[in-house]
């Protein structure tokens, strides 16, 4: 594995890049970084040929063929470097672990973003109520165990931990406490976050709050 | 293969169910299919207890165990019978497959669904147009191949041939024709259509566009 050239387009504060930093930490694969400076006034030429229709992070690059879109660029690397599997082993388990990675990708970040884009009481209301709703049925999914597919954190909780550092910023906001209706699943995003290949990746969310703080100064909202 | 018992939950107007049918005509897998009568105001019991979070077909039982959401379904279809394989070897071929299945799936259908839902004239032209912006890039990067994936009709075919069912009333109610744009893209719906496997799962679109008219007539669109 060490001849191959990895290298990853991120932006700090993406959630989705920080999820595919873990996990290439997880599969212990060693990479190069590379920060797209300011992605809110100008991206870059590599960023713009890379991922031509999306034009967004992350992009991963393997031997300079680029892969975008985190949930596809983990299970490629799942698939390219096979040491340390995220995925299940059985067909069964793999399409429960696709079938949870797109509930999370379609829901949780826009859920969270309704609840701190709008000073109106009755908006942050609605969108706590719907993200909460959305929690439910994670929560539920993951059930006693340690992580979502048993004892062994992988694809699925890799999707999920990524998003969490802008939990803070939507408890802020949503004035709610999200152990206070699942502590289950509060208590798997401190034992995630107890991971070096989690802790290390991840931005603060301190950091990420005050990201959603000037993005509220900049809409009027605060 | 003889053993398996699979079955699939289907509604006939549902694109999502169609390309089901297409990729287990195509991997030559014999089912049951049990229809839902009606989705709109009842859904089985069946459905609503092996698909309780979205509670939408398509649904397929493989030995009773249920796998949800058409493109997932797919997946694990090519994963479970290994053989007449829909998606490529690579691993890099496949995350280009898995690319476009996305795009296709996040996009197509809801933009196509703008153009007939509305009878304002410049919200169907905004409607037309940013279909066809969309159509565009999936006729680039079709270009000069028969298929997709080159010169066999595979996963991204199977994903997006399935919708085009749909696209008549498109047609119709933007006041377009697809091949007047993109003549390659028209091309590549014909070349699919003409396959048993395609033309033998697909509801007539004929059928399809009573179904939008009717839907109209419901919203008082007509």
């Amino acid at each position: 594995m060490g001849k191959d050239d990895v290298k990853l387009l991120t932006m700090w504060a993406s959630p989705f890049c920080m999820r595919v930093k873990v996990a290439l930490a997880e599969k212990e694969i060693a990479y190069e970084e590379i920060q797209e400076n300011d992605l809110l006034t100008c991206k870059s030429d590599l960023l713009l040929t890379s991922n031509p229709v999306h034009k967004q992070v992350p992009v991963l690059f393997h031997d300079d063929k680029p892969i975008c879109e985190s949930t596809n660029i983990i299970t490629y690397l799942d698939e390219a470097f096979p040491a340390k599997p995220l995925f299940p082993e059985c067909a069964y388990g793999r399409s429960r672990a696709r079938f949870w990675a797109d509930y999370i990708d379609r829901k949780v970040h826009p859920a969270g973003r309704a609840i701190w884009s709008t000073k109106e009481k009755d908006e942050v209301e609605a969108a706590k109520n719907n993200f909460l709703e959305i929690m439910k049925y994670l929560d539920g999914t993951l059930g006693d165990k340690d992580y979502f597919n048993g004892d062994k954190f992988g694809f699925v909780d890799i999707l999920l931990i990524g998003l969490t550092t802008w939990f803070p910023a939507y408890e802020k906001y949503g004035d709610f406490k999200l152990e206070d209706h699942y502590p289950k699943l509060a208590a798997w995003i401190t034992r995630s976050w107890a991971r070096e290949t989690v802790s290390e990746s991840l931005t603060s969310p301190e950091k990420i709050t005050n990201i959603v703080i000037m993005l509220r100064k900049m809409h009027g909202l605060e």
